[in-house]
Protein backbone atom coordinates (compact mmCIF):
# COMPACT_ATOMS: atom_id res chain seq x y z
CA UNK A 1 0.00 0.00 0.00
CA UNK A 2 1.58 3.12 -1.30
CA UNK A 3 -0.30 6.66 0.39
CA UNK A 4 0.40 10.08 -0.24
CA UNK A 5 0.10 13.33 0.94
CA UNK A 6 -0.08 16.41 -0.99
CA UNK A 7 -1.09 19.97 -0.85
CA UNK A 8 0.82 23.22 -0.04
CA UNK A 9 3.60 23.25 2.68
CA UNK A 10 2.08 25.32 5.61
CA UNK A 11 -0.76 22.75 5.29
CA UNK A 12 -0.10 21.27 7.84
CA UNK A 13 0.65 17.64 6.40
CA UNK A 14 4.16 17.45 7.67
CA UNK A 15 3.15 17.37 11.09
CA UNK A 16 -0.33 15.60 11.15
CA UNK A 17 1.59 12.82 9.07
CA UNK A 18 4.42 12.60 11.80
CA UNK A 19 1.20 12.03 14.49
CA UNK A 20 -0.40 9.38 11.83
CA UNK A 21 3.02 7.27 11.44
CA UNK A 22 3.48 7.03 15.33
CA UNK A 23 -0.14 5.50 15.90
CA UNK A 24 0.23 3.53 12.81
CA UNK A 25 3.27 2.30 14.54
CA UNK A 26 1.49 1.82 17.57
CA UNK A 27 -0.82 -0.29 15.98
CA UNK A 28 1.63 -2.71 14.58
CA UNK A 29 1.17 -1.78 11.19
CA UNK A 30 4.56 -1.78 9.46
CA UNK A 31 5.18 1.77 8.20
CA UNK A 32 7.76 3.78 6.09
CA UNK A 33 7.28 7.65 6.03
CA UNK A 34 9.52 9.68 3.20
CA UNK A 35 9.21 12.99 2.18
CA UNK A 36 10.22 14.61 -1.29
CA UNK A 37 11.96 16.21 -2.30
CA UNK A 38 14.77 14.13 -0.19
CA UNK A 39 14.30 10.61 1.78
CA UNK A 40 17.76 8.69 0.40
CA UNK A 41 21.72 10.03 0.60
CA UNK A 42 21.60 11.14 -2.83
CA UNK A 43 17.94 12.55 -2.81
CA UNK A 44 18.97 14.98 -0.07
CA UNK A 45 22.25 16.23 -1.77
CA UNK A 46 19.45 17.38 -4.85
CA UNK A 47 16.59 18.87 -2.25
CA UNK A 48 19.62 21.09 -1.51
CA UNK A 49 20.32 22.70 -4.35
CA UNK A 50 16.61 22.89 -5.07
CA UNK A 51 15.60 24.73 -1.66
CA UNK A 52 18.80 26.98 -1.13
CA UNK A 53 17.51 30.57 -1.58
CA UNK A 54 21.29 31.28 -3.09
CA UNK A 55 20.02 29.38 -6.31
CA UNK A 56 17.43 31.94 -7.67
CA UNK A 57 18.59 32.14 -10.71
CA UNK A 58 16.87 28.50 -11.12
CA UNK A 59 14.98 27.89 -14.12
CA UNK A 60 11.59 26.01 -14.35
CA UNK A 61 12.99 23.49 -16.41
CA UNK A 62 15.83 22.31 -13.64
CA UNK A 63 13.35 22.54 -11.14
CA UNK A 64 11.19 20.11 -13.06
CA UNK A 65 14.16 17.87 -13.41
CA UNK A 66 15.65 18.01 -10.15
CA UNK A 67 12.39 17.23 -8.57
CA UNK A 68 12.31 14.33 -10.61
CA UNK A 69 16.08 13.06 -9.99
CA UNK A 70 15.29 13.01 -6.51
CA UNK A 71 12.47 11.06 -7.06
CA UNK A 72 14.13 8.22 -9.40
CA UNK A 73 16.19 7.94 -6.72
CA UNK A 74 13.95 7.39 -3.78
CA UNK A 75 11.63 5.36 -5.72
CA UNK A 76 14.28 2.85 -6.37
CA UNK A 77 16.48 2.48 -3.59
CA UNK A 78 13.58 2.68 -0.82
CA UNK A 79 10.17 2.81 -1.81
CA UNK A 80 10.19 0.19 -3.92
CA UNK A 81 11.86 -2.73 -1.59
CA UNK A 82 9.63 -1.24 1.16
CA UNK A 83 6.43 -2.37 -0.99
CA UNK A 84 7.79 -5.70 -1.97
CA UNK A 85 8.27 -5.97 1.28
CA UNK A 86 4.60 -5.83 2.42
CA UNK A 87 5.58 -2.13 4.54
CA UNK A 88 2.50 0.46 4.22
CA UNK A 89 4.96 3.47 2.75
CA UNK A 90 3.70 7.21 3.22
CA UNK A 91 5.26 10.06 1.30
CA UNK A 92 5.04 13.36 2.25
CA UNK A 93 4.59 14.44 -1.68
CA UNK A 94 5.37 12.70 -4.74
CA UNK A 95 4.59 12.98 -8.28
CA UNK A 96 1.71 14.53 -7.64
CA UNK A 97 3.82 17.54 -6.91
CA UNK A 98 5.16 18.10 -10.34
CA UNK A 99 2.35 18.18 -11.74
CA UNK A 100 0.84 20.73 -9.53
CA UNK A 101 3.66 22.96 -9.29
CA UNK A 102 5.81 22.69 -12.11
CA UNK A 103 2.37 22.31 -14.52
CA UNK A 104 -0.25 24.15 -13.06
CA UNK A 105 2.15 26.35 -11.42
CA UNK A 106 4.53 27.13 -13.80
CA UNK A 107 2.77 26.24 -17.13
CA UNK A 108 4.47 23.10 -18.55
CA UNK A 109 2.87 21.12 -20.47
CA UNK A 110 0.98 18.13 -18.37
CA UNK A 111 1.08 15.59 -21.19
CA UNK A 112 5.02 15.78 -20.77
CA UNK A 113 5.37 15.34 -17.32
CA UNK A 114 3.12 12.44 -17.27
CA UNK A 115 5.49 11.08 -19.44
CA UNK A 116 8.39 12.18 -17.55
CA UNK A 117 7.05 10.99 -14.23
CA UNK A 118 6.67 7.93 -15.45
CA UNK A 119 9.86 7.35 -16.72
CA UNK A 120 11.14 8.76 -13.08
CA UNK A 121 9.38 6.70 -11.14
CA UNK A 122 8.86 3.61 -13.50
CA UNK A 123 5.37 4.01 -13.72
CA UNK A 124 4.52 3.78 -9.35
CA UNK A 125 1.41 5.87 -8.80
CA UNK A 126 0.07 5.95 -5.41
CA UNK A 127 -2.79 3.92 -4.31
CA UNK A 128 -4.27 6.57 -2.40
CA UNK A 129 -3.58 10.50 -2.25
CA UNK A 130 -4.95 13.39 0.69
CA UNK A 131 -5.21 16.35 -0.72
CA UNK A 132 -5.28 18.34 1.95
CA UNK A 133 -6.56 21.33 0.49
CA UNK A 134 -6.18 24.70 2.22
CA UNK A 135 -6.84 28.83 0.63
CA UNK A 136 -3.21 29.86 0.03
CA UNK A 137 -2.86 33.09 1.63
CA UNK A 138 -3.51 30.76 5.09
CA UNK A 139 -0.95 28.24 3.67
CA UNK A 140 2.35 30.95 3.48
CA UNK A 141 0.92 32.65 6.54
CA UNK A 142 1.14 29.85 8.66
CA UNK A 143 4.77 29.18 7.09
CA UNK A 144 5.65 32.86 8.46
CA UNK A 145 4.32 32.02 11.25
CA UNK A 146 5.84 28.58 11.66
CA UNK A 147 9.29 29.56 12.14
CA UNK A 148 10.42 26.49 9.65
CA UNK A 149 12.68 28.13 7.32
CA UNK A 150 11.07 30.02 4.29
CA UNK A 151 12.81 28.53 1.32
CA UNK A 152 12.75 29.50 -2.26
CA UNK A 153 9.71 28.10 -3.08
CA UNK A 154 7.64 29.68 -0.70
CA UNK A 155 9.15 32.59 -2.61
CA UNK A 156 6.98 32.33 -5.61
CA UNK A 157 4.10 35.23 -5.61
CA UNK A 158 1.02 34.31 -4.61
CA UNK A 159 -0.84 34.14 -7.55
CA UNK A 160 1.68 30.81 -8.46
CA UNK A 161 0.29 29.47 -5.11
CA UNK A 162 -3.09 29.96 -6.30
CA UNK A 163 -2.77 28.12 -9.80
CA UNK A 164 -0.88 25.51 -7.72
CA UNK A 165 -3.76 25.10 -5.22
CA UNK A 166 -6.53 25.11 -8.28
CA UNK A 167 -4.25 22.65 -10.14
CA UNK A 168 -4.42 20.06 -7.10
CA UNK A 169 -8.49 20.52 -7.00
CA UNK A 170 -8.64 19.55 -10.73
CA UNK A 171 -6.38 16.65 -10.54
CA UNK A 172 -8.19 15.12 -7.83
CA UNK A 173 -11.84 15.44 -9.85
CA UNK A 174 -10.35 13.95 -12.35
CA UNK A 175 -9.31 10.29 -10.80
CA UNK A 176 -11.66 10.86 -7.47
CA UNK A 177 -10.99 6.75 -7.03
CA UNK A 178 -7.20 7.37 -6.28
CA UNK A 179 -7.85 11.07 -4.23
CA UNK A 180 -9.40 12.34 -0.96
CA UNK A 181 -9.45 16.23 -0.37
CA UNK A 182 -9.04 16.72 3.23
CA UNK A 183 -10.40 20.72 4.21
CA UNK A 184 -7.03 21.30 5.84
CA UNK A 185 -8.63 24.90 6.89
CA UNK A 186 -10.01 23.24 10.41
CA UNK A 187 -7.77 22.71 13.35
CA UNK A 188 -4.98 19.91 13.32
CA UNK A 189 -7.09 17.60 16.06
CA UNK A 190 -9.61 17.79 13.15
CA UNK A 191 -7.92 17.24 9.94
CA UNK A 192 -5.53 14.32 11.54
CA UNK A 193 -8.59 12.58 13.00
CA UNK A 194 -10.22 12.18 9.83
CA UNK A 195 -7.11 11.03 7.81
CA UNK A 196 -6.29 8.32 10.68
CA UNK A 197 -9.72 7.18 10.03
CA UNK A 198 -9.21 6.78 6.18
CA UNK A 199 -5.73 5.55 6.31
CA UNK A 200 -7.20 2.78 8.90
CA UNK A 201 -10.25 1.76 6.71
CA UNK A 202 -7.60 1.81 3.54
CA UNK A 203 -5.33 -0.52 5.30
CA UNK A 204 -7.72 -2.92 7.16
CA UNK B 1 27.29 29.17 -34.21
CA UNK B 2 26.94 26.46 -31.47
CA UNK B 3 29.60 23.88 -31.60
CA UNK B 4 30.02 20.71 -29.58
CA UNK B 5 32.43 18.06 -28.33
CA UNK B 6 31.94 14.33 -27.36
CA UNK B 7 33.92 11.64 -26.96
CA UNK B 8 34.72 9.96 -23.78
CA UNK B 9 36.87 11.26 -21.42
CA UNK B 10 40.69 9.90 -21.85
CA UNK B 11 40.06 11.29 -25.61
CA UNK B 12 42.05 14.49 -24.95
CA UNK B 13 38.97 16.80 -25.75
CA UNK B 14 39.10 18.98 -23.07
CA UNK B 15 42.66 19.84 -23.24
CA UNK B 16 42.75 20.62 -27.14
CA UNK B 17 39.31 23.00 -26.68
CA UNK B 18 41.46 24.63 -24.27
CA UNK B 19 44.10 25.37 -27.00
CA UNK B 20 41.08 26.28 -29.39
CA UNK B 21 39.78 28.62 -27.43
CA UNK B 22 43.00 30.29 -26.84
CA UNK B 23 43.61 30.25 -31.02
CA UNK B 24 40.10 31.43 -31.71
CA UNK B 25 40.70 34.27 -29.25
CA UNK B 26 43.69 35.19 -30.24
CA UNK B 27 42.05 35.67 -34.05
CA UNK B 28 39.25 37.79 -32.37
CA UNK B 29 36.46 35.60 -32.57
CA UNK B 30 34.40 36.08 -29.76
CA UNK B 31 33.89 32.74 -27.97
CA UNK B 32 32.55 31.35 -24.68
CA UNK B 33 33.70 27.76 -23.45
CA UNK B 34 31.03 25.73 -21.59
CA UNK B 35 31.47 22.30 -19.75
CA UNK B 36 29.22 19.72 -19.13
CA UNK B 37 27.98 19.12 -16.70
CA UNK B 38 28.36 22.41 -15.09
CA UNK B 39 28.95 25.87 -16.35
CA UNK B 40 26.79 27.97 -14.12
CA UNK B 41 26.36 27.92 -10.24
CA UNK B 42 23.66 25.62 -10.02
CA UNK B 43 25.12 23.17 -12.72
CA UNK B 44 28.20 23.05 -10.58
CA UNK B 45 26.40 22.02 -7.69
CA UNK B 46 24.54 19.09 -9.62
CA UNK B 47 28.01 18.10 -11.48
CA UNK B 48 28.93 17.84 -7.40
CA UNK B 49 26.19 15.17 -6.83
CA UNK B 50 27.08 13.17 -10.09
CA UNK B 51 30.64 13.11 -9.56
CA UNK B 52 31.21 12.13 -5.96
CA UNK B 53 32.38 8.75 -5.36
CA UNK B 54 30.16 8.81 -2.51
CA UNK B 55 26.76 8.27 -4.81
CA UNK B 56 27.56 4.92 -6.34
CA UNK B 57 24.15 3.68 -5.19
CA UNK B 58 23.10 6.63 -7.59
CA UNK B 59 20.60 4.55 -10.65
CA UNK B 60 20.77 5.25 -14.11
CA UNK B 61 17.42 7.61 -13.93
CA UNK B 62 18.55 9.59 -11.49
CA UNK B 63 21.73 10.26 -13.69
CA UNK B 64 20.02 10.66 -16.60
CA UNK B 65 17.86 13.24 -14.84
CA UNK B 66 20.84 15.17 -13.05
CA UNK B 67 22.81 15.75 -16.23
CA UNK B 68 19.54 16.82 -17.54
CA UNK B 69 19.11 19.47 -15.27
CA UNK B 70 22.74 20.70 -15.23
CA UNK B 71 22.04 21.24 -18.88
CA UNK B 72 18.44 22.91 -18.76
CA UNK B 73 20.17 25.82 -16.57
CA UNK B 74 23.33 25.81 -18.51
CA UNK B 75 21.36 26.53 -22.08
CA UNK B 76 19.25 29.35 -20.35
CA UNK B 77 21.61 30.65 -18.21
CA UNK B 78 24.17 30.83 -20.71
CA UNK B 79 24.23 29.49 -24.11
CA UNK B 80 21.15 31.06 -25.31
CA UNK B 81 22.06 34.46 -24.34
CA UNK B 82 25.45 34.24 -26.01
CA UNK B 83 24.27 33.05 -29.35
CA UNK B 84 21.43 35.28 -29.26
CA UNK B 85 24.51 37.78 -28.92
CA UNK B 86 26.30 36.37 -31.56
CA UNK B 87 29.22 34.11 -29.57
CA UNK B 88 30.46 31.14 -30.99
CA UNK B 89 29.49 29.00 -27.98
CA UNK B 90 31.36 25.58 -27.81
CA UNK B 91 30.94 23.05 -24.98
CA UNK B 92 33.00 20.07 -23.61
CA UNK B 93 30.05 17.49 -24.07
CA UNK B 94 26.45 18.00 -24.49
CA UNK B 95 22.88 16.52 -25.40
CA UNK B 96 24.71 13.54 -26.73
CA UNK B 97 26.56 12.66 -24.03
CA UNK B 98 22.81 11.82 -22.85
CA UNK B 99 22.54 9.48 -25.87
CA UNK B 100 25.97 7.53 -25.73
CA UNK B 101 26.16 7.17 -21.99
CA UNK B 102 22.48 6.99 -20.82
CA UNK B 103 20.88 5.75 -24.19
CA UNK B 104 23.56 3.45 -25.59
CA UNK B 105 25.70 2.96 -22.36
CA UNK B 106 22.50 2.10 -19.93
CA UNK B 107 20.21 1.00 -22.74
CA UNK B 108 17.87 3.30 -21.67
CA UNK B 109 14.34 3.86 -24.21
CA UNK B 110 16.58 6.48 -27.04
CA UNK B 111 13.12 8.08 -28.50
CA UNK B 112 12.15 8.53 -24.96
CA UNK B 113 15.79 10.06 -24.65
CA UNK B 114 15.38 12.55 -27.17
CA UNK B 115 12.21 14.00 -26.31
CA UNK B 116 13.31 14.55 -22.44
CA UNK B 117 16.83 16.35 -24.28
CA UNK B 118 14.21 18.67 -26.27
CA UNK B 119 12.92 19.29 -23.13
CA UNK B 120 15.82 19.72 -21.34
CA UNK B 121 17.61 22.44 -23.91
CA UNK B 122 14.43 24.07 -25.40
CA UNK B 123 15.13 22.26 -28.36
CA UNK B 124 18.41 23.52 -29.51
CA UNK B 125 21.03 20.90 -30.50
CA UNK B 126 24.53 22.14 -32.16
CA UNK B 127 25.14 23.17 -35.64
CA UNK B 128 28.25 21.02 -35.54
CA UNK B 129 29.53 17.92 -33.18
CA UNK B 130 33.13 17.04 -33.19
CA UNK B 131 33.17 13.18 -32.03
CA UNK B 132 36.69 12.13 -30.63
CA UNK B 133 36.72 8.79 -31.29
CA UNK B 134 39.21 6.81 -29.26
CA UNK B 135 39.15 2.75 -28.47
CA UNK B 136 38.05 2.49 -24.95
CA UNK B 137 41.39 0.96 -23.14
CA UNK B 138 43.29 3.95 -24.61
CA UNK B 139 40.82 6.59 -23.04
CA UNK B 140 40.55 4.51 -19.93
CA UNK B 141 44.47 4.39 -19.18
CA UNK B 142 44.94 7.86 -20.52
CA UNK B 143 42.20 8.68 -16.93
CA UNK B 144 44.68 6.72 -15.11
CA UNK B 145 47.57 8.12 -15.76
CA UNK B 146 46.45 11.53 -16.42
CA UNK B 147 47.13 12.34 -12.92
CA UNK B 148 42.82 13.65 -12.98
CA UNK B 149 40.19 13.00 -10.40
CA UNK B 150 38.96 9.39 -11.25
CA UNK B 151 35.36 9.89 -10.39
CA UNK B 152 31.86 8.20 -10.72
CA UNK B 153 31.53 8.09 -14.65
CA UNK B 154 35.49 6.35 -14.96
CA UNK B 155 33.99 3.53 -12.57
CA UNK B 156 31.59 1.41 -14.75
CA UNK B 157 33.08 -1.19 -16.43
CA UNK B 158 34.98 -1.85 -19.81
CA UNK B 159 31.95 -2.58 -21.25
CA UNK B 160 30.02 0.16 -20.86
CA UNK B 161 32.60 2.13 -21.77
CA UNK B 162 32.63 0.41 -25.38
CA UNK B 163 28.72 0.33 -25.88
CA UNK B 164 29.33 4.30 -25.04
CA UNK B 165 31.66 4.25 -27.68
CA UNK B 166 29.51 2.36 -30.58
CA UNK B 167 26.88 4.61 -29.44
CA UNK B 168 28.90 7.69 -30.45
CA UNK B 169 29.99 6.01 -34.06
CA UNK B 170 26.13 5.32 -34.57
CA UNK B 171 24.99 8.79 -33.81
CA UNK B 172 27.38 10.35 -36.04
CA UNK B 173 26.83 7.86 -38.98
CA UNK B 174 22.97 9.18 -38.79
CA UNK B 175 23.48 12.50 -38.87
CA UNK B 176 26.44 13.19 -41.16
CA UNK B 177 25.93 16.88 -42.14
CA UNK B 178 26.41 17.63 -37.99
CA UNK B 179 29.04 15.15 -36.87
CA UNK B 180 32.44 15.08 -37.79
CA UNK B 181 34.63 12.09 -36.47
CA UNK B 182 37.98 12.61 -34.84
CA UNK B 183 40.37 10.00 -34.56
CA UNK B 184 41.60 10.98 -31.09
CA UNK B 185 43.67 7.98 -30.91
CA UNK B 186 46.75 10.20 -32.56
CA UNK B 187 49.14 12.79 -31.16
CA UNK B 188 47.49 15.55 -29.64
CA UNK B 189 49.18 17.96 -32.20
CA UNK B 190 47.59 16.21 -34.80
CA UNK B 191 44.07 16.13 -33.47
CA UNK B 192 44.22 20.05 -32.58
CA UNK B 193 45.11 21.02 -35.91
CA UNK B 194 42.42 18.94 -37.71
CA UNK B 195 39.91 20.31 -35.00
CA UNK B 196 41.23 23.88 -35.44
CA UNK B 197 41.38 23.96 -39.05
CA UNK B 198 37.45 22.58 -39.33
CA UNK B 199 36.56 25.33 -36.74
CA UNK B 200 37.62 27.99 -38.82
CA UNK B 201 36.38 26.96 -41.88
CA UNK B 202 33.26 26.25 -40.07
CA UNK B 203 32.57 30.07 -38.37
CA UNK B 204 34.53 31.75 -41.73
Amino acid sequence: MFITLEGPDGSGKTTIMAHLMEELSRRGVRTLATREPGGTDISNQVRQVLMSMENRSMYPRTEILLFCAARAQLVEEVIRPALADGVVVISDRYADSTLAYQGYGHGVDIGFLRELLNFATGGLWPDRTFLFDVDSETGLMRRRKGGVDWNRMDDYELAYHRRVRSGYLELAAAEPGRWQVIDAGRSQDEVYNELLASVLQLIS
